[in-house]
């Protein structure tokens, strides 16, 4: 048993209890125990013992959508107009990406992720083999898509076979997997056709995969969605049946009641992405209406190209000041709401009820911000402070299954100073 | 003289010069030259060299608008409707307020300030004798305003004889100095009167000070203002004869094309607040109108009770997204923007033609962020890194006039663990 204590922990449980002089017992891989650090002590009088002090321990944040390989374009293209960023930039520069790039790209962002509390991530990008051999180095969770469209040859495979056959192959490779699970991800419904999503969808079901596409992200997605197809984005996806409880729709920036009725009947999990949506202009997802409407939303901060983060703190404050000026009231999404999309919908979206809650029984996934820093004192309230004043480098301990991957200064489980030098090397090629 | 070196040099001089292998060199107070860290070492082989390596050096940052003394209400009052937050949270809380507290808080966010790049603040608050103390004692360069409204007694003085006589002592002591000035800071229309207004004006001219003013901050002040002058708060502070080139007008977010003729053709400085605009639902400043306009814009944090950091970062980053997605475009507020007014922008709101660019003559104002934290790298373009991707935690190195106010995680000009202790202590006066 390993006992952690801090000044502050944050269950994030059901009654979201706080608990000052708190602790977190874990054993192997999962919570036993959380309460008051004295009473620990005597329980546990033969556990392993580290005493965080003038912290706080929280569940480890879940990044809903990204697209980790990005790294590789962090700043490349930036302040550009959507068409522009993305035929004259970001395409050209993925159709020269190979296998090798993705990894360090992907190993990269993973390690932002460690660095700055973030447990879980939902990954969709192209040669996601390499994705996987990153987080699986790295010792994240991760649910990891490789990128479907009409286009063929896709980078990673040339036709539908090849692609069935390396679906296969990911899915024997998730089969046992302690952290890992296999998700499906046609691109959007602008890039491929309703044929190929119905066989997508019924891999996915084959495999017992995770089911996911952007979807409803732009304004001309929509036009487009009602010149081919007769019908708005959701109502088109749920004409092909791929409204699931176990899906995951990413950025749902333009939806309306009807579209927001089809998504809670059929318990489908939503990805709220503020900072992608204002960086590129996208507008504002009606968050609060679709969580009165009963679906479950967590965040995402989009690929490292159109955020430039991988920091799920400064996501979290970024929604709650969007919505606040976007309705013109300071009462709409209070920093509560933002640590509950960040962690409890994080679990709704991973599809894993066991994360984004300090409770017994929950994986041993959680963080601990420092709170020595100017910015996170005084404590008049721990969650405001997290998310109105955090910027995510307080962040000393990072620990997925029970395994420390992050602590006061250094990663644990990749070798850092490589990967900033492979990173540049990697990055140059793009110059 | 002092060389600093470092992978970048952000100038922010006219050309927005950047240098690799960079190097600038100070003698006392002032920069005397910015160049190629090979030739400057050649140069001058008898200076002190001080060799940053991965990091970039770049104009220490201006915050043009805040009230410091609230790092005491930081988190205490959040989510609220304006008028239950002022009137059921800060207002009963203020008039708790002391000297010795004001003095604590002051000297807790410009710790803040320093540790993560702002090198000049422009504030208005209460009891500024006791924020002259602090930032006098800590290093940083400031102008330093105290509130003046209609309802006396004032916190800080009972009438406006007893004011005069606190303007006039402020006066001698920034006579000299070498990094305070003094402001003279109504607090806005709504809470003045115009006699008042006028009044402070000619105090301020008396004494040579800056005249600053909350302005245009919500629509409400604005139909206030229409029913009591019959005119919008713009062309009601004209009227008066406020808009002089010694003026800085915070928020501005209610302004019309009208409005930014008059302020353009009085050549007044604005200062943007996007996160506390944002916080408080006030709304969107037209921030590029105002420039096109011919307009001075900087940024500021506003108070920490209303943003709540003190991070010059995070707000460059935040006034970009808020831009792009009010005005729904991508290239709206670019960071080349965003930084301007951090820097240049600032220099003009603090009316101090000597900051916010590094080039031989300038005040010796600098920082230096590590490049070495995942979300600062690869580096593609650095003024994106720096403005997309920075949390402002990577500042390693604060200077002000030639003095190394904090370097490497040591806080050279102030007590930081007895300080933390102290705002601790004051701060549950409140609790």
């Amino acid at each position: 048993m390993h006992i952690y204590t801090a000044d502050y922990i944050v269950t994030q449980n059901n009654t979201r209890d706080i608990i000052e002089n708190g602790a977190v017992a874990i054993e192997k891989d999962k919570i036993t125990c959380v309460g008051h650090a004295d009473m620990m002590r005597d329980m546990y009088p033969d556990a392993e013992l580290t005493e965080l002090g003038r912290a706080v321990i929280m569940p480890g944040l879940v990044n809903a959508h990204t697209h980790v390989p990005m790294s590789l374009y962090r700043g490349f293209s930036d302040d550009k107009a959507l068409m522009d960023w993305l035929t004259q930039d970001i395409f050209p520069a993925e159709a020269k990406l190979t296998a090798e790039m993705v990894e360090t790209g992907a190993l990269f962002s993973l390690a932002e992720m460690v660095r700055t509390g973030t447990t879980s991530f939902f990954d969709m990008y192209m040669h996601s083999d390499a994705v996987f051999r990153a987080a699986d180095s790295i010792g994240l969770r991760g649910i990891v898509g490789e990128n479907l469209t009409r286009f063929f040859p896709n980078l990673a495979f040339a036709d539908m076979a090849a692609y069935r056959e390396l679906m296969a192959a990911q899915a024997e490779r998730c089969r046992n997997h302690p952290r890992l699970r296999q998700a499906i991800t046609p691109h959007a419904p602008y890039t491929t056709t309703p044929e190929l999503l119905q066989e997508a969808h019924a891999i996915a079901q084959e495999h017992g995969a995770i089911f996911a596409m952007h979807l409803a992200e732009t304004e001309s997605e929509t036009e487009t969605c009602l010149k081919e197809h007769g019908m708005r984005p959701v109502p088109y996806a749920e004409s092909l049946g791929l409204l699931q409880p176990d899906s995951t729709f990413p950025h749902l920036v333009h939806v309306d009641e009807h579209d927001i009725e089809l998504l809670a009947e059929n318990r489908c999990a939503a990805v709220h992405n503020p900072a992608s949506n204002m960086k590129l202009a996208s507008g504002v997802a009606p968050v609060e209406k679709m969580i009165r409407g009963g679906v479950d939303v967590a965040l995402g901060t989009d690929g490292p190209a159109s955020n430039n983060a991988q920091n799920m703190f400064r996501e979290m404050y970024v929604a709650s000041l969007l919505h606040k000026v976007d309705q013109l009231s300071p009462t709409a999404c209070p920093a509560t709401l933002a640590l509950d999309m960040a962690t409890r919908g994080g679990s709704a979206a991973m599809h894993d009820p066991l994360i984004g809650v300090l409770e017994p029984g929950m994986r041993a996934d959680f963080i601990a911000l420092d709170l020595t820093t100017p910015n996170m004192q005084p404590v008049h309230h721990i969650v405001s402070n997290i998310v109105y004043a955090a910027s995510g480098l307080e962040n000393r301990l990072t620990v997925v299954d029970g395994r420390e991957l992050y602590r006061d200064g250094k990663f644990l489980t990749c070798d850092y100073d490589a990967l900033c030098q492979e990173i540049k090397e990697r990055a140059a090629f793009f110059a």
